[in-house]
């Protein structure tokens, strides 16, 4: 019996991994359809109403695209009963065999106890695992609560266009009581978590323009006033190494980090030196695990990404760039508030600028944003959590924060208030975004395991 | 007569614009051979003795491809004449209709008294005029010199190879007492220049290696070390923006800036507010010609090309970049040592980075690297080029310096060690290595007139 079920979660996470629902790539969105499709027609067999919401349009070449549909799915409508939310997303990044995969990514293949194909962890596992933990307890008459299943096609592209799903259904989406999202991974191979918080993000592109095109550096250079030289000393000026601290007047100022976090990370089993060899470095911001977890999750962060417009190609191009574009982003953490650290770096860069006098112009805009989310774990549904994963994976798991973000999680918060479970099932070498992304054949079949258990204990 | 000499001169020009002679695409090997064999069915034509010598070989895609030949022609051996070097190179920059060109940029368009077309200006313009001025002298039979004409066809590529073929035919170019070389631009649209200076180039790549691999800036973000800022710090100490100076120490050590230069600037017509206009900005580093020109001439600079490695597209990409190559090149003047500029770059950018001690990893290499030259313009050969521009161009002209560098202008100098002069027949809006590359009707067919009375005032 367990065999057989375990067989059909196998082909049916096979049959969802061979569709192409790429969101990144506007030639893929009959694919989206096809993932929508399928899904549709999984929840039907189970019984329940499904519907597919519009997540807007996109203009590409002069031409109206549909972005991929949200789905909505509700299954049982007893009064009796809790009702809980799930979120997920069908689509995937990019990939090709000839990115230096080695089996065909959208060819679920198995090979020493990893299912390996595009999705696999991200998300098309987790939500399959989902998927099949809701039909084995429908199947068997025990469903225990109604649900409200969303799963959306956009998550890989920046969620555009859920937040105003959500908006709309929010009365509908309301009953739920908890949702559950599974979209992350574990610290480790080994050990379960739960994730209580996830860091936000301000992205900024900070552009400097000066001469009105590029010009030879040998015939103009010493009389312009040069963007990039100006660029590097306003990105120099956001961020002093020794103290490791961002030199944005006011950017630590709401900045929370609770004893329980800290009491937190101490439960936690984290190598700083294997997590050294696994990145290649000889050194990191910090020499302890408590304060090198405190900063990957608690604690704000400045990174530069990149400059845009400069010479970034190989060899040596003798050109003074006319106009650059420095790529800042601050992750941020509770209680910071965004709009207020926009500001802030908006004053900050401007104020810096302005004391070169170059004569150069300035632009100061905010690219990307999300907010920060935090769940305090002291409440019923993740001590539920911790039982399912007790019951299923029989280990405690460790309570986590996390340095991304994800979209919809900020949505969810934000819109419908509700709380929300972020229960990972992959592991820490699952490789999402990358070539030879693969969830661990046994993560994936206790995961319905947890879900089933989870579904009871929220119940 | 004139009206047919300067026919046959336009044909000429139009003739050998129209062979693709591009070095920078290996695809064009062949058009290279072609120009090759036009210039030297031209110079036999006038009973010189052309030889083809190889510029060495590149290595593309496996397989071995020669570069474009570099000519030697030598016509006339009489003992009591003098004899008069010339250098040119025949090959272009690419150019494509598409990229914007108004006419097709291997077909030479006359419009409005100018003569579009790719080499138009830089340099097959120039070495056509000079040749117009041989032949016109040959067929007079009044070519008053022995000449030894150097045409090389890797220019737009940094001329390699050319400093090794001086070296083979060393004791045969050095019967010539001068060098002419015709590369360049006047400062204006209206008045001829003799430059007498040209700054040389150390062009350095700093790479700065972290983590073994990009990183995810919400995973990873406050953990490592981040090679970008680093870099950012690096790149920020070199330069210090209230004094317009170098930070390196002892950069400006050897700088050695004459009265005489000075005088000469003095000399210069040229507007900065006309300057300003033409770059599109508002303010330059200095706010007198004066300054502008001794900045851009005879003065040491520093300027930051862009980064390798870095995030560079458009969007919001939240990503650590793993390593980046920081490019930096100063243009170095009389009487700076570049091999001592080399060594303190290196030694400071050192010392700046391990003052960090963010455990990564530093490498700073030279990219590229060319010598200053510099010729006094007290001597006759100079004043036999300022006679023969008074008698073409009807005009006194300025004596100029140049911020760029010209590879083979160095070599000459290092190698031969023979004097040179540098004659621009090409006026500042020509535009070469840009769309709509031009060259003045006027200024090509005076220069025919400019080289013989050159050739007369040098014998």
């Amino acid at each position: 019996m367990e065999e057989d079920s375990n067989q059909e979660a196998l082909e049916t996470l096979k049959r969802f991994v061979a569709i192409k629902s790429i969101s990144m790539d506007p030639s893929y969105r009959e694919d989206g359809k096809k993932a929508a499709a399928f899904l549709t027609e999984f929840l039907k067999g189970l019984g329940a109403d499904v519907n597919e919401f519009s997540a807007g349009t996109d203009e590409i070449g002069g031409e109206t695209v549909e972005r991929h549909p949200i789905l909505l799915a509700r299954l049982g409508n007893d009064p009796e009963k809790k009702t809980v939310g799930f979120y997920a997303h069908y689509d995937v990044q990019p990939a090709e065999k000839s990115d230096g995969w080695k089996t065909d990514p959208f060819v679920l293949t198995e090979e020493k106890g990893n299912l390996f194909g595009r999705g696999a962890a991200d998300d098309k596992g987790p939500l399959t695992a989902f998927l099949m933990a809701v039909k084995q307890l429908h199947d068997t008459n025990s469903l225990p609560v109604n649900l409200q299943i969303v799963i959306e096609g956009g998550e890989e592209v920046g969620s555009t266009g859920f937040k105003e799903f959500l908006e709309d259904k929010k009365t509908e989406l309301e009953k739920a009581s908890v949702f559950i999202v599974s979209d992350g991974y574990w610290i480790d191979k080994e050990n379960p978590n739960i994730e209580y918080g996830l860091k936000g993000n301000v992205y900024f592109g900070i552009e400097i323009k000066g001469p009105n095109m590029d010009l030879h550096s040998g015939d103009h250079g010493g009389a312009v006033n040069e963007p990039m030289v100006d660029l590097v000393s306003v990105l120099h000026s956001l961020y002093d190494q020794k103290t490791q601290k961002v030199l944005v007047p006011g950017f630590y100022e709401d900045v929370l980090v609770s004893e329980k976090n800290k009491a937190q990370i101490a439960e936690v089993y984290f190598s700083v030196e294997q997590y050294k060899h696994e990145l290649g470095v000889s050194k990191l911001q910090a020499d302890t695990k408590d304060k090198v977890l405190l900063k990957r999750w608690w604690l704000p962060t400045l990174t530069i990404h990149g400059i845009e417009g400069g010479f970034s190609g190989p060899g040596a191009k003798t050109v003074i760039p006319g106009t650059v574009t420095g790529k800042v982003s601050m992750r941020t953490v509770p209680n910071q508030d965004p709009k207020k650290i926009e500001q802030a770096v908006t004053e900050y860069v401007t104020q810096q600028f302005n004391a070169l006098e170059s004569g150069n112009r300035i632009k100061v805009h905010l690219m990307k944003h999300s907010n920060w989310w935090y769940n305090d774990p002291d409440n019923p549904f993740t001590t539920a959590a911790i039982t399912a994963i007790e019951k299923s994976f029989k280990k405690k798991p460790f309570l986590v924060g996390v340095g991304g973000s994800i979209n919809a999680v900020g949505d969810i918060d934000t819109v419908l208030k509700t709380p929300l479970l972020l229960v990972p099932i992959g592991q820490s070498d699952d490789g999402a975004h990358s070539n030879q992304e693969k969830i661990g054949k046994h993560n994936f079949l206790t995961g319905i395991t947890l879900f089933k258990e989870l579904l009871k204990e929220l119940a």
